[in-house]
């Protein structure tokens, strides 16, 4: 089935459009178009519900204005900012990498850990997975202490504290598997997974796929309740 | 203790705010000054995702401008739109009804039910007494089906389904105290409160009445974790 | 990227290979190659704890089988008989209806119901519910009171009954989204999904789906804790 | 509004009362008159389930006795003694320090821990969180090892233990917020508050203040379930 | 193995001791002897939070008399008073007809409905499955409205009523099996069990039995946390 | 009263029947009869789901010859394989170890720990206990790394690290309780109650009593739902 897909990525610059665009293109099937597009105003990055507060009206309207020309919507970021919102005004599905990548995480095995960028970020997603309902499957959340904007920078440090906080995850609190808990961290993915032998999920790729079988099987959220 | 007390009204109408400001001064302590502000744009009422996500913006702004002027802040709404992400950048003490009217309500029996005005809501409030912890306190969430703009408007229709909202959770769900969903019922709370012989809680007097006492505690956010 | 999907029926029948290879066909993306395969000894429904423990030793010879000619199996099944055991022997990804298609749901809106055959599985699969972590997801489970293989013969009286646990689910119970609690209802679902307005998940398919998502992502089950 | 408030220490020894009185009347609004007593009989500290038996009839008795002159009751021990039985026989608010001060620090942030005298309280508290519906926010319970009718005369020795116990719980257990888990530690609030920067919870201020609160917004245990 | 009972009657009067006595000692081993002895001051009969507190004082004086001259203690009353801190002093097992009944009910299938006398008991054992950690398994307490001094006095409508609310639970709402919530029920236990075809656990009979393997197997609480 | 007690022992090897037999006469009451038989075809031991399903159907050959020469039988291995199909087709009373183990455990304290055999009955176990409800009372899943066919040829290593994890158990973790996780360490049970002085639950033995208990009271599993 052709496949219209929609990347939002909710930060107010382009720089990672061009790379997302080509590392999506690859996982996508063939029968997908991907385009990937970025809010105009709002922050750099997304660490806080401060930055998501004004990251999700942009989002927002990128959803209104082009919802009738795509089969479906990533909004590319593991916070899963205006999630919820967009779902409200739009019928094609809608998914987020954060929820995805946890119940696909959740699939895999007993325990998953989820590694972050920033301290502050771990009791937001322990709030998350509840929400989630698979807080029982979290092993841990772990951080490395590097700013999104320093991921790529310093890719070597990055990978370093990624396998320090891997073996802490998988060795000290149980966890079977790992997710990445920044979609900033995709271009490091297929490195890591080269130096683990436990499965990693990483939420970018995992949603569009995810995406993908939505609209393969016509579903979309149900409008009879919570998105209402 | 001396105790200037802001109430944003996350709303782009002023038209609540002399009669909030009245309402709210008669609860208040002696030593408490009260003045209540509306946002400029935004919602007229907030009933979804959505509304909240235009809401929240605003809200931030304002809370930035007065932050230094104030002992305290409420966001005088159930939802509680955008507490999380004030709380990031103020260090005076911030509640929402919606949060403080569950927890107090948690204290006064086994379990309370939530009467609001949307079916809409029904799931979202669920979400939020999971999030807070209580939802094995929660007896059920019962609806009016009346929009906000109209309660008072249609204030005999609104009292005659809040009764039957009240007394269909007393009698078949087992609720042992009442939560009014909507900081706009709360003119209507003391011909309530006439009405029927349990526990009422209102949540707009409740958040500022928890408010002075966290400022009178000198507690406030802490800024180790989920509010960095 | 190719994909060699092995389906087995854990029922001691080829009568239903065909159809389900037909029908499993017409949702495969263009690269999956289908092959539909029963056990040999076992039982002709599963519909009980007691028919599951004869199925599984089957399942495990097939898997035994066939692991190394295929890039991932569905067991095809709601109750996902010898799922977990299958695993442990198998690098490949496994994946089993019954958990996939309650993931898929718990992602489309607050709240869902299984619609199963019998009473009996009610507690089957509220036990199955919360060891997957969904079961605040749960609105409730119903049935039809027919079994599984009259489900065909009496297709006007199973389609009557489906619409009725349907109308309950949503009107009493706050479903938001249906889940076929059957694979055997699997011919029925697209006169179902033209009859009502919410979200229907068909599990077969949705577990064939989500197989080539793992597939395509080179996900497995992890190999370091719960299947060893 | 003019509030009489009786706070009854449930510990059949009345050294305590002036400095509590003291202490408390500091904290009350100016329209609230404070009156601290003690149980006859009973034990003299309250660090058992045995212990506790024995001072809830002699509490009971004072609660019977005093009823009708006050405005609302404050059982003045984090185990919070006799509270539900107190509610049966009593129309005015009575509260717990130790339920009103979860309560609160569920409020502050994402979790806090208790800090305690002994460790036989580790698990009788841990059973109370539960029962609160609070026990996910909950980091840890830690305890000082200093027995009650102790933490006076070696203040010196409590501070330090209290500090280590507070670092042990932000460092490792992820708390964010401490909650005093005695009422004979509020001498030493104002001391450890200095000395710490995140909110620290001191029990009987805590539900003196809520207690006000109740009283202001005339609310008082149901009658209709749980407090029959 | 030799086995001395005592098993304590919370309540102040001797009415219930010679039948509690003989319907006990049927059910009791062989090599098992049973002594029935009440309390000297206190409640006539165990309905609330108050009675229970003025029962307890009175349980622990007969624990502490008697915990010398025998190998394991019943406290006679669904509500199980005074347990917790009864096994503070004491090195000999100690149980309680509630949990017991409670645990070994929810191995006998998914879900068991309680049935007890009074509403106010509802929200009281719902807490108190909640402690036990078996929430998830009950599917009801209903309540037959009939004060406890009543039950023989009015047998027959005893009977009704308690036949009346099985059917509800069972019928309504999803129970299994029924649970007797007093222990002055056990005089109608052959009757009611002779009249349904589920299990019915009669919790003074339970807790009898199950301490006597715990006498048997050489087990009592451990004294290293909870029950210091 | 008489019992007739049939115990299988789920592994093809009559090697443990004698040993097994002669230990469980001895917690025996006088008036029961023991049997102790085992499978004909399946594992020797069962560390795994692959090893439980190959267990299984030979279980449930064995209760369907058997079923109607005696009052109640015992599955005897932790992991409790075949008894929610067994009880399907049988009458009398059904018991797993496992679940009983964890059920009189959970009675004795606030929490205890299950020392097992192997790193991957962790998160089966930790599924276990979930389903049983008792996952808020499990203070950690210890193991010694031992294949269970090596328990007797290497009893002092054995015991050695036996004391290793209760003490890691107990010291770190909060255990007040200690369940062996696996029914061959019986023949280690009265060794190591002599080493240490909190309760030790024997799984083998705890089953039998409990069964014993369950043929007095004349209780069998619920035909009603679970087990139809």
């Amino acid at each position: 089935m052709k496949k219209n897909i929609l990347i939002i990525n909710p930060v107010a610059t382009d720089k990672w459009n061009a790379t997302d665009a080509e590392y999506l293109r690859e996982c996508a099937s063939v029968d997908a178009f991907i385009k990937v597009i970025n809010i105009e105003k709002g922050p750099i990055s997304i660490e806080s519900f401060y930055d998501e507060a004004f990251a999700v009206p942009g989002i927002l309207e990128l959803v209104e204005e082009n919802k009738n020309n795509f089969n479906g919507i990533v909004i590319n970021c593991f916070a899963d900012p205006g999630v919820f919102a967009a779902r409200e005004i739009c019928c094609v599905p809608i998914v987020g990498p954060g929820e995805v990548a946890m119940l696909l995480a959740s699939m895999l095995g007993h325990k998953f850990s989820i590694i972050t960028v920033k301290k502050s970020a771990v009791p937001m997603f322990e709030i998350k997975a509840k929400k989630m309902g698979v807080e029982e499957k979290l092993a841990s959340i772990e951080y490395i202490n590097i700013p999104v904007l320093d991921l790529e920078k310093e890719a070597g440090r990055t990978i370093d504290e990624l396998m320090k906080s891997i073996n802490r995850a998988t060795n000290e609190k149980g966890a079977e598997i790992i997710v990445l808990g920044c979609t900033g961290m995709s271009f490091l993915y297929s490195d890591l997974a080269k130096k683990i032998n436990i499965p990693i999920v990483e939420p970018a790729a995992a949603s569009l796929k995810t995406l993908e079988t939505l609209i393969d099987l016509k579903l979309s959220c149900s409008k009879a309740g919570l998105f209402f």
